[in-house]
Order: C-alpha cells, then sequence, then structure tokens
C-alpha cells in the first residue's frame, strides 16, 4: 500500500505573501524520488481554532502528515499546543530537550531568554526528533489515522530533520515504488509540448500511466509515472519515445539544472567560461557561480552597462558602439570575443538587449536581446524578441545563454 | 464585515516539488494592502475527486475563493468541468471566448489546436473574466456560500486577472480596512527581534493587535494589524515606537526592497556604485541591475574569481594576494577601491569570501567573508561568519553589501 501523505504548515507569514513556503516544495520533490506524490497541501495562519481544525482534518485523511512551523519560542508559536488540544493530551517538559537548547545558547555565547523553553514541551506520547542544526527539536505522534511529524520552519532545520528521521521512516514502509521520470525542455511551450507528447499518450500500452507538464519557465518539463509491475522498464521505454519526439530541444532529466549542468560539462572538458553582460546585469555569471566548485570553469566575468564600460573592459570598439547601437548582433559578439579574450577562456558569453521596462523603441524593443557565443570554432549570434516582464527577459535570456553553451558542447 | 478569503490552487506540479506556487504569495501580499489576510490556502491535485472534494469544502468555509490553475487545454486541466460537477450545472461553449482565443492564435501566427476549444466551455451560469494577457478566460460563479474566481495559473494571466477583475470586485465590498504595517530589519535574529518588541507587544493598548515576525532571511520583518476605530492612527503610533525599539536596525516599512532601495538613494543623490565581486560572483551586481533604470545608478561590475582577474580587472597587487589570501581584509578594500576607481563611481564594493561547501580551513572556515565600501570618506570594512549553505552564505553578504551601502548614504 502507497501512503497517502498530506503536508501542513502554519505560520501567519505565509498567508500574507511575505514568505514563499519553500520547504514542502523540497520535500515534495524528495518524495516524488520514493514515488510518492502529495496528495494534498494546506497552509493556516498562527491560529487556534484554525490550526486545531485543520490538524483534525488531514489527520482524519492521511495516513502520513508533515507537518513545519509554530515551533518557535514566540507567542505565535502554537504547534505543540494544538497537537496536544486534539489528542486531549497534556505538554510535557523533556528534560534533554531543555538541557540541548541550552548547550546550544552556551556555545554560540548567546543568552537563553526565557522564552525557548517551550521549545522544550511536547504532547505526552510524542517521540522527540533532535535537532542538531538549530534550537527547536521536533517530534512525530500519531494523531487519528495519521503518522503526524511537527518540524520546524527554518529551512535549515526543516530539510535536516526530514533527511535523517521523515524520510527514512517513509521509505522503509514502501513495499514497492512508482517509477516517475522528468525530461526538460528548452524553447518549446506547454500547449506544443502536449500536441508533441500525443502520439506517447495516446499509445494503448501507456493507458495507465500519469502524464503531465510543467511550464518552468523559461524551461518546459514533461513528466509521467508509471505505477505497478516493471514501472521503472516501462518508464525507461517511454523516456526513448519521448526524447526521439523533442529531439534537441531536450536538455536535461529528472533533477538536472541547467547551471549544474554547464559547469559540469565545462570541467570535464577541462575548460572554463568568461561573460560579458549588459542587460543581464551579472544574472549569467551569478547563475555559473551558483554552482559549487564553478571556480574550476569560471575565472571572471564582467557587466558592463555604459559604453564607456563595454569598451573599456573588454574592448567593444567605440566606432561599433557608435554605428551600431548597444543593442546589436556586432555589440553582442564583439562582447562575447572580448570576455573570451579578456578570460583567456575558451569559451565568450556577450548579451545585450532591452530588459525593460523603459528603454524600448518601434525598431527595437523591449524584450530584444542579443547573445553571442565566442568559441574555438568561431562566433554564434542569436537574437530574440521575449516577452515578459524586466525579470522575465532577463531570466528567459541568462537561460539561454546557458542553453546555447551546452548545446555548443556536445 | 470582513470577508473570509481563502486560496485554493490545482496542479500536479506543485505537489511534486517542480513548481512554487508564487502566484498565491503575490496574491496574499495584494490582499494583505486591503487590510485581507487569506485564512487557509489548499493545494490539490490534478483530479477529479480531490479538486470537487477540495472545491466543496472551500466554498462551504470561506466567503470568497480565488482559485487557479486546471484552465489549461491539456488533458489534466479540470477546473471548469470540477466546478460544474459541484454546481450540478452542465458546461456551456461560451462563443466570445472561442472567438478571442481563434484570434490570439491567428496574432501571433500560431495555428490554434483543437484541445484549445476546450477553453471557452464554463458551468452554466459563470460570469468569463476576459483575459488580454493569455489564451485562458477566467471566470466566477456563486459556489455554496462563496463567490469562487477561477483563474490560470500562468503568472502572468492571473497577476493580470487578479489586478484587473477579482481586487476590485473584494475591495468594493469592504466596509473598513484594517491598517496592517511592516518594519524591516538587518542583522537581528527572530527570537532577539520578540525580545525587543516586548514593551510595544505587552502595552495594555495595543492587547488587540495582531503582532508576527518573518525571518524573510536574511531580513527579519516585524508585522501588525490593527482592527477597528482609527485603526490606521494606532497602527502609525506602533509604527513610531517599534522605529525607535530597533533604532539602525531597521532599513524599511511596508513594501520596501533592499536593491530598488538602495539605487533610488543613487539616483537621488546623482551617485553611481560599482562593485567586485568574488565570492557573490555577480549576485550584488545582479540585484542592482534587477531594479528598473538601475543603469542611471551602476556603469559597471566585474566578476573576479582567480587570482589574475582581481589584478588585472580591478588592479589588486599580485604582492597583497600572495601576502594575505584572496579572502583578507585587503584584498576586499582593494577591491572596493579598485572597482570604485574603475567605474569612476562614488561608491565600490568590494567582496571576497568562502561561500563553501568546499574551500574552508580552520582559520578561515566556510561562510567567512569580507565585505569593504570605499566611498568619498574612505574605506570601510566588515567581517563577517555566515552559517548555513552556498546559497545561503552568497545571499547573506550581497544583502550586507547592499545594507551597507544603504546605511553609508544616511
Amino acid at each position: 500500500m502507497i501512503p497517502t501523505v498530506e503536508i501542513l504548515s502554519t505560520g501567519d507569514e505565509l498567508l500574507t505573501g511575505q514568505v514563499v513556503d519553500t520547504n514542502s516544495t523540497w520535500l515534495m520533490d524528495r518524495l516524488w524520488d520514493l514515488g510518492l506524490m502529495v496528495r494534498r497541501k494546506t497552509l493556516v495562519a498562527d491560529d487556534r481554532t484554525d490550526l486545531q481544525a485543520a490538524l483534525r482534518e488531514v489527520t482524519s485523511r492521511a495516513d502520513v502528515v508533515v507537518m513545519s512551523g509554530g515551533m518557535g519560542p514566540t507567542e505565535d508559536d502554537l504547534t505543540a499546543e494544538c497537537v496536544a488540544a486534539v489528542l486531549g493530551a497534556p505538554l510535557e517538559l523533556h528534560p534533554p530537550s531543555l538541557e540541548a537548547i541550552a548547550r546550544r545558547f552556551q556555545h554560540f555565547g548567546r543568552p537563553m531568554t526565557p522564552n525557548n523553553r517551550k521549545q522544550a514541551l511536547f504532547p505526552r506520547g510524542a517521540e522527540v526528533i533532535p535537532n542538531r542544526f538549530g534550537t527547536a527539536p521536533g517530534f512525530s505522534v500519531r494523531v487519528g489515522r495519521a503518522l503526524l511529524f511537527c518540524l520546524p520552519g527554518v529551512p535549515l532545520e526543516y530539510k535536516g530533520l526530514c533527511d535523517e528521521a521523515v524520510l527514512p521512516r517513509l521509505a522503509a514502509g514502501l513495499e514497492s515504488v512508482p517509477a516517475g521520470r522528468v525530461v526538460k525542455l528548452f524553447g518549446l511551450g506547454e500547449s506544443a509540448a502536449d500536441q508533441t507528447m500525443r502520439p506517447v499518450m495516446d499509445d494503448p500500452r501507456n493507458a495507465d500511466v500519469r502524464f503531465g507538464y510543467r511550464a518552468h519557465w523559461p524551461e518546459v518539463h514533461v513528466k509521467w509515472t508509471v505505477s505497478g509491475p516493471a514501472a521503472a522498464t516501462r518508464a525507461d521505454r517511454i523516456r526513448g519515445e519521448v526524447r526521439a519526439l523533442f529531439g534537441e530541444a531536450v536538455w536535461g532529466e529528472g533533477k538536472d539544472e541547467l547551471p549544474p549542468l554547464v559547469v559540469e560539462r565545462l570541467l570535464a572538458r577541462g575548460e572554463k567560461v568568461a561573460t560579458a553582460e549588459s542587460c543581464t546585469g551579472g544574472l549569467v555569471a551569478q547563475l555559473l557561480t551558483s554552482v559549487p566548485g564553478s571556480s574550476g570553469a569560471f575565472d571572471l566575468g564582467v557587466v558592463v552597462y555604459s559604453y564607456e564600460a563595454k569598451t573599456e573592459l573588454v574592448s567593444v570598439p567605440a566606432a561599433l558602439l557608435a554605428a551600431h547601437g548597444a543593442v546589436s548582433e556586432p555589440v553582442a559578439r564583439a562582447l562575447a570575443e572580448g570576455a573570451r579574450a579578456r578570460g583567456k577562456a575558451t569559451w565568450g558569453i556577450g548579451i545585450t538587449g532591452i530588459a525593460g521596462p523603459g528603454g524600448g523603441t518601434p525598431e527595437k524593443p523591449v524584450g530584444t536581446v542579443h547573445l553571442a557565443l565566442a568559441g574555438p570554432g568561431g562566433t554564434s549570434h542569436l537574437q530574440r524578441l521575449y516577452r515578459g516582464d524586466r525579470d522575465r527577459v532577463r531570466r528567459s535570456t541568462a537561460f539561454e545563454a546557458l542553453f546555447l553553451l551546452l548545446r555548443a558542447m556536445r
């Protein structure tokens, strides 16, 4: 039997639009690896009535509930109290947790505030989950039909306790694992992807397969899950068919992300890339250097907003700028070649464009971007017109540049 | 009466960890401006049974439900169908919507696929919300006690239809507007913020005020909501008290964000900043240039990972690097001063550090960062030891650099 999993998060900050609940997104991804899809996710405010009602509902529906938030020392942290109320059990002090909290404060040389004692109180019958990543321990307890895990909302602590306590316990209870696969595409819309996928989706052999799409801007992901006997073999057969259908548009699979893939390929080839960015303002450099170990593949990047910076830092001829304007094919090529020369790198990326909202003209509307890639075989160039706001234009451009480099290394 | 608002989102991609539901975060923020806090948010899969059950629940609890997703042309887009089933009403073709969809495909020169016709089907009795941002129209309809809005999940379209149709309709129905305020702090933990806030929170005049915190890494936000008579005046009185308690740690309020605030201040002073980044890899430049109009305050930034790049691009003396290592106070100062000189800017930011996960030593553990700010009055320097992963160290460092610059301009 595959357990039904639900996620419950509490926190006013999650309902006022100030914090995005990235914890549960992370957990869903981990659960997907176990073949588990979360059935429902609920966010409630730090309010006793709402929280208790939500706890009753989720624990009457699901086999496993992973709850986060409300474990802090402040007044609006209500999780342990509300779980105890739903159980009809008292809160009890857990001395080892209190000692651990005190030790932690001592270690960091900070005074322990009286309200931190609250973090060592748990509903009677709960099993404490020690937290070596932060102050608040978690706990698990059976409520209704569900095994309920309560974890702190701080991402580092949440993820640490999931990895150490929650996921191993769930994995141990699984009999057979359904197989999920994801293929990642670039440069296609969801609707076009759906049309291309028709032959696979309409194949009678795949009638019980669950297909889906994700418009994970600027990428599109196609995914499917197969259950039952030979799930992995069937899922892999479909993968072969999907890759054949999409051809060059496929850049990755599963957990692949574009920046690490590019860095990994560069490191494997012993090559480096240098960047000269105008409208993306350092986003390409930032994406590349977000990858651990990227210093082996990246020495140098420049963000050159002004004409003068373009000329001084990467030797774009002033005459070229005067003749064609900054947003032009010749300047993109000069930026790429200048970056490559400056960085003594195998590859040079040059980007210039109009990210908006201002700066557009009828001839060069907002969203106009010129990308160039200089390499051992010469310099290639792409012109694009991206739709959307500044952030979207910049993001599309940066990812397109990485995709361009990845394809050049094939 | 303040209406109870709930959010319902559908989409397998939201439950498999591949897409973060940023739409609802955005809407919550807009609702907060109207004094409305979302009571609960629910995410369900693209599954007929689950979606219908969730629709029944939310429409029996809330006055207003804003639903998103499931409005696309593909097989797993079930919203209109499930709303119709819950209402016991048939789906009907809306010819004006079909025409609008056909026109849109014509305009972009793409062929309309047969499955797009589905996007013009709505439950009988629904009011169609035209969508000039994309293909799928939205609709509103009364279900149970609730006014239900169904919107496409594509962020640009979702936000467009919220702004045009949902929010004006909600605002029109409000009698009095509660007042919410947020003060944004830097360099404090949530627990310390809570302690500092005690005098305000324990003030008997504020007994009915709802206080809260958000650890919006690397910032902490303190917020409160006042209802009833003179709500705005009372909320503003509290603001004065909170600002006095936190002093220098306050950098903003309400919707303030650090990068736009820094750019705005620079533009107002007619000054520019240049950057030389090592461990942040262009993040500071990227944050600054994410702000529309930043080209008036930023000409140039460099990302200098290697020794050679530091020396060549911003004239860090090779001897300095050899004597102190790249991650050191003298090098941070040289980077800041080099950036300032290179960019002919009023301010220069220099950053060097160990973002991890590799590269740490006992003397310079992972998280060690040196920041420097060169300006008209000389160069200041900060050394930090940030906790957390690579992303967190980089983000903390970049925001600290912006905060440093903002304070220098006070």
